[in-house]
């Protein structure tokens, strides 16, 4: 694909991106869903122009990356501690609740292969942070107490996904448990989520000083950007998802983190704000390009619609993989319409659900019916959780709040 | 090669070009000279650790076509045309002068075969837009009388080059020269600066009305980068380079762009300066990774250092080279000292420069020790025209200046 191609299909994604994006929200549904469905239209589901594959999909893969570094940085890392216990339940009750019933549904009620179910159980156990976010904060309800429950819990979620991936790929290849390779990645994890925070916080501590002896104009931009990207690649090359080293610098970044032992290298609130301020627009730019490309890796016209297993398969899955998770939010101590909400929130699968899925494609233990059935039913709970969610917020948000003025949305206060 | 891989890269480019750059800066030397030396270290020249291509040469595009953008956005079209009648002088005498006294110099000083020849006099007509305006801009001579004769010259000579790159192309692939072709490329352009800013205008202003409407903050970035890639695409796709449809749409979205015909669509200009600052820190964060990717694509190891041919055609095809651009400059009437500015500005060949040594190897019109001299000519115009800039504006500035408040450097006003 030669260059000018590159552009073109860059211009085409971030414009449809934005055309069905600011559709959907005139019709009430949030934008996001209106992001992926441009992707699916362009994509081999419908028109076909456009393959999420090469330079797109590193402009993805850096969209989620900046999407969860400006996570961070709104992140107050105080409060996301204090609903640690909570994260924590839901966490862990969104990851086995799903894992088991998903995998009794397909290996006792379909009588799928034993290793099928097991994958197909650890395809229905992660969490998709990017769209979660996205729809609260498009509703306004990014920073609120069940936000940051939801947060804590998808991070978490997110690491045990990748841990579950790593014992299951070491069991479908090697035909056994190894252990110690699952738990050099846990402790690969720990350490980076220890120190990566401090290096980020050091380095943009350096960054801060150098802005000011600088001469030249736009270092926010190049040195923030090549940071998060920096951390990202380091959290993947310790077997952790890219995305998360970007959250690390974000939460390293934001005004209210503080080193525990680093009390010298005082954060100065005006800084945090120009790099806020000065990532915006390249954060804006980028997000959507990724929530397109999850609409182009969704291959809805290679499904067979008129096979009766597909679905009466997809929908239980779907049923079970729903429900497993809204019940997830259910166990702690809230009010219930905030549990609700919680669980609601953990329903996406997204990206981490589709690479689940490509590595059951690529190691041939899916065919393309289990293949597109796993495939529909993350497209199914990634689609419509948008617009549930927001539709539980229209007639029970005031039951959620725990004070009024919560009702205020935060959305339209961040335009410049 | 793997996601994780490219946004590594992207992170070192961007950090390496800061670095070089800054450090550049604080021995005086301009910063874009740090940011290509930083792609000629990480590149195969030296440490080889990035190759100039795929994903890195679709950014660096992106990059450049910003940066036109830019250009274009700062631009007063009614003072740029004002300096018309100087910068068609320049362009034509530096595009004629170049050509002639090089084919001169190749044919019949070193016999070199006839078309062989011709390929290296119009590998040593264009001039880089890029490196000269980012050079005068961060001397904060960017707005200046020298600056607009110097871009107008500049484009007027990105056309010409084209249009004689179609003819070469032509003659070297069919034997015969076909007006037919490059009288339709010359149309075409002629229609695209016709058509482009009208057009640009007017989906800025629906822009700006669907902004007002929109409840999704980032429309700003979104749309304005993708119009900006769109129009270079549509550029490219007529036979025109894809930095000019940048340099066409900044221009119509400048605050003192009008419509000869559209006096409905008033320009709002607190718009134009939003459009400017959401779109600045991209700006920014792109265009040092188009001046690294030059440095990547100077292979300078693969040269024969120890060949006296290399030495003797370098240094006397370079001597042409430059003399005759400087020339161009001194036709004009203004005084010496402006005269002198512009013919050096014009010096750089840069991007298009090394499109024509590029053809010339693939057709096999030259071989390795051509191909080599060439760019080494190449990058000695590009890597030391900034510095010798530099020099002549800290001993003559003064002589430059039409008044004394010009001297006001306008490189740091910007920062914000």
């Amino acid at each position: 694909m030669d260059t000018s191609t590159a552009i073109l299909h860059v211009a085409m994604i971030l414009i449809a991106a934005r055309i069905m994006g600011e559709g959907a929200a005139r019709f009430g549904i949030p934008s996001v869903i209106g992001e992926i469905m441009a992707g699916v239209i362009l994509g081999p589901s419908l028109l076909g122009l456009i393959q999420a594959e090469g330079l797109i999909w590193v402009l993805a893969e850096i969209g989620i990356i900046l999407l969860l570094f400006q996570i961070g940085l709104e992140t107050d890392i105080s409060k996301l501690i204090s609903s640690g216990t909570e994260s924590v339940v839901v966490a862990i009750t969104g990851f086995v609740l799903p894992f088991f019933t998903c995998f009794a549904l397909s290996h006792y009620w379909f009588e799928l292969d034993p290793m099928v179910s097991l994958l197909i159980a650890g395809t229905m156990t992660a969490t998709s942070i990017g769209i979660t976010m996205r729809t609260l904060s498009d509703l306004g309800r990014g920073q609120s107490k069940e936000g940051r429950i939801i947060l804590g819990a998808a991070v978490l979620d997110d690491i045990m996904g990748v841990l579950l991936l790593a014992i299951l790929f070491n069991f479908i290849t090697s035909g056994s448990v190894d252990i110690a390779s699952a738990s050099k990645i846990l402790l690969f994890m720990i350490v980076f989520f220890m120190v990566a925070p401090a290096m980020a916080k050091s380095i943009s501590y350096v960054i801060h000083r150098w802005e000011m002896a600088s001469e030249i104009p736009g270092i926010v931009p190049t040195t923030v950007v090549s940071l998060v990207l920096f951390l990202a690649w380091l959290s993947h090359a310790l077997g952790i998802p890219e995305l998360l080293g970007g959250f690390a610098t974000g939460l390293a970044l934001s005004r209210r983190f503080f080193l525990p032992f680093g009390v010298a290298l005082k954060a100065d609130p005006k800084f945090s704000k120009r790099v806020y301020k000065q990532m915006r627009p390249i954060i804006q730019l980028f997000t959507p390009i990724f929530f397109a490309t999850v609409g182009l890796s969704l291959d809805l016209s290679a499904l067979d619609w008129s096979s009766l297993f597909f679905w009466i398969f997809s929908i239980s899955l779907a049923c079970v993989a729903i429900l497993s998770k809204i019940c997830a939010g259910l166990l702690i101590r809230e009010r219930l319409a905030r549990r609700v909400v919680i669980g609601m929130s953990m329903v996406p699968r997204g990206e981490v659900g589709l690479v689940f899925a490509e590595i059951g494609r690529h190691t041939g233990l899916f065919n393309t019916e289990i293949y597109t059935t796993v495939v529909i039913v993350i497209a199914y709970t990634t689609l419509f959780t948008p617009f549930w969610l927001r539709l539980f917020y229209r007639y029970y948000g005031n039951l959620v709040e725990d004070s009024p003025d919560g009702l205020k949305s935060s959305s339209n206060a961040d335009r410049s």
